[in-house]
């Protein structure tokens, strides 16, 4: 009796459930500390202290109904100038609160853009892999995901198939640097080149081609690699932003969307993300959170357990011969499945009580995702089993 | 650029925003307390207290990566719990936490059943007078919402009419009681009858037809009204609950769905509906006001300050010579606009800096409506000028 679109997406929730079951399943047999859980992007380090401290001061000394009332769909006005001020400070950018809608964490603010510029058939173009719940946004508004393949080589996206991929009914494309599941940061040549096609293509077209980047994960990078401000390459972007991963709020479903004044059409485009807010039922980000993320807006991420994870991981795979993408940014190690099939080898990985993700799903067959936002000993006391199963793979 | 339906939306957008604005310029040249608005729906009564010693104690005292995490995109395990056993106390029913979706609000409680249920072209039946959103949720999901004209002696459903319309393509059927704007309560005999049609109709077509109970203002009735639990009374029923307006809450975006086992397809609806919750965006209801509503959740409302508001104004203006349905429920009075015409006389009484909404928007030309969750004053002070307008009509 459900929706027919509906159908599948039951099906293929009941395969990740199955994998979720299995790994409560090997935790009753071997006990929880016994079993190697990387399958979730779940964030394990504490939100910072200020966050509490924010809470108690908003409950206990501002007005209730300010505090938990309506406001404009798209934020507090106030809440909306910090976000604006804090970009400006952080990427010398010049936007004002008219350019800033708070949303219901990246996958609201997702939602809200696309339902805003998508007509049916309309084709939003993203680069394999990446995070597989894309396709469903863009079914959503009924228009058409266009995947470029992966480059397997550096992680970088494709841009020669982009280029020809690129039609009369490209809307939208969606790019995620930090990138999920790959750890990779796109580079400032990439983003370049990017920008140049995309303004070629407009050109060609005569038509308005947003790029929107959704950065869940841009304060998590290493290595001090710069993550380039994408608004400041090409006119027509839009920015998708969540504080989930950075101060560990994922449960609250608070973030950001930043709408340019440049964009083509600016006006219509932030009105109709605005209604789009209200229209598909988040009415506006959650109240007490955005006061939260405003008075928090400086607070910097702590990614220390992060990267000291990502060292002991990436060094131990890279040690019993696997072959990794060193993660740049967010908490995904992409490993290429020995022999070839990422399915077989989940399974063979389940075996040594480990669970990790086969990237067929992030549209990157041959390659499995491992989060490692996990406790460092998960890490740590795993190792042994990776190397058996290396051992069983022939590597070493 | 923007989507062509947003165009629609857009325009639509821009009258409402005229009406706000006319509002704020009223205030600038007169004064706040000179400007009567009773045009949104928003509640001024404060929280009651124990919502923010739930916060205080769940910050202070739980681990803030369960209080901020995710959890199953149906919400919290335990809340859910505690959300059905405060339901099975107060209407002897017997749900469990599977019968439980934690949504943002009910407006996202509606879009994910809806998004679960509808394939493009299915039918959904309201009945006028209606809460205008309905009309874009159902578009979010190319259904067609089939409109039941008003019976505007009673405001009860016009039953005769809906007999009518029910077709094989009738998937849902959204009500709303106690009602926006009427104020009506649909009465256990309407009820009866609704329900009786229904489980004919499902026989004659051989389809299942789901009550979509829309209930934000359950808690909202005086008189020791009874507002039946609509589950007890047809099988098929999903109840969509908000606890905005009966714990002042409506920016936090937190309420629930029931989904009752006994409901066709059970397993499948709560499973779509479960996947439309992460698809939409909203992932999961915000999670620290999850855990505080379920310490909340028989905290009573506060319904005495809107009691005292609608005896004044329903009296004031019965005594003035308009013709008013009595409230029953909600915070709206629901009013004839004299001389027929709600848009003339929402003008009509703007010049008395009294802002009211024309009903034609709610599907029922010729009445306004009067949302007095206003401070007692402020109806108090607009009475004169309700007189006036009522000499202008020639009423008195």
């Amino acid at each position: 009796m459900i929706a027919k679109r509906m159908v599948s997406y039951v099906e293929a929730s009941s395969v990740t459930r199955a994998m979720f079951e299995e790994g409560n399943r090997l935790a009753s047999i071997y006990g929880k500390d016994k079993v190697y859980d990387f399958s979730l992007g779940n964030p394990n380090v504490e939100p910072p202290k200020e966050i509490k401290q924010a809470i108690m001061d908003i409950v206990q000394n501002e007005n209730p109904n300010y505090v938990h009332g309506y406001m404009n769909n798209s934020g507090y006005i106030e809440v909306r100038e910090k976000v604006a001020s804090s970009i400006n400070r952080r990427f010398q950018t010049s936007f004002e609160e008219k350019n800033i809608i708070m949303t219901c964490g990246a996958a609201g603010g997702l939602n809200i853009i696309l339902m805003a510029l998508l007509d049916p058939g309309d084709e939003v173009i993203t680069f394999a892999p990446f995070f597989t719940e894309y396709r469903n946004y863009v079914n959503n508004f009924n228009g058409s995901l266009v995947v470029i393949s992966p480059n397997t080589k550096t992680f970088q996206p494709n841009l020669e198939e982009f280029k020809e991929k690129i039609t009369a009914r490209t809307k939208a494309v969606i790019i995620n640097t930090p990138n999920n599941p790959s750890g990779v940061v796109y580079s400032e040549e990439t983003i370049k080149e990017l920008s140049k096609i995309l303004e070629e293509k407009q050109e060609e077209f005569g038509t308005s081609i947003y790029l929107i980047s959704d950065e869940p994960y841009r304060e998590i990078v290493y290595d001090d690699i710069e993550v380039p401000y994408l608004t400041k390459y090409y006119k027509n972007t839009v920015v998708g932003y969540s504080f989930s991963k950075s101060l560990s709020l994922p449960g609250e479903r608070i973030g950001y969307l930043v709408i340019p004044s440049e964009v083509d059409d600016f006006e219509n485009v932030a009105a109709a993300a605005n209604i789009a807010n209200r229209t598909l039922g988040f009415v506006n980000a959650p109240s007490l959170l955005q006061l939260v993320v405003a008075r928090c807006i400086d607070v910097e991420a702590n990614i220390e357990p992060y990267k000291k994870n990502r060292d002991l991981l990436y060094n131990g795979l890279m040690e019993f011969g696997y072959t990794c993408q060193k993660p740049q940014g967010a908490f995904y190690l992409f490993v290429k499945a020995p022999g070839g099939d990422d399915f077989a080898f989940a399974q063979a990985a389940k075996k040594h009580n480990i669970l990790v993700v086969p990237a067929t799903s992030f549209g990157c067959p041959g390659y499995v995702r491992i989060a490692y936002c996990v406790k460092h000993d998960t890490i740590k006391n795993s190792l042994p089993g990776f190397k058996e199963l290396a051992k069983e793979y022939n590597l070493i």
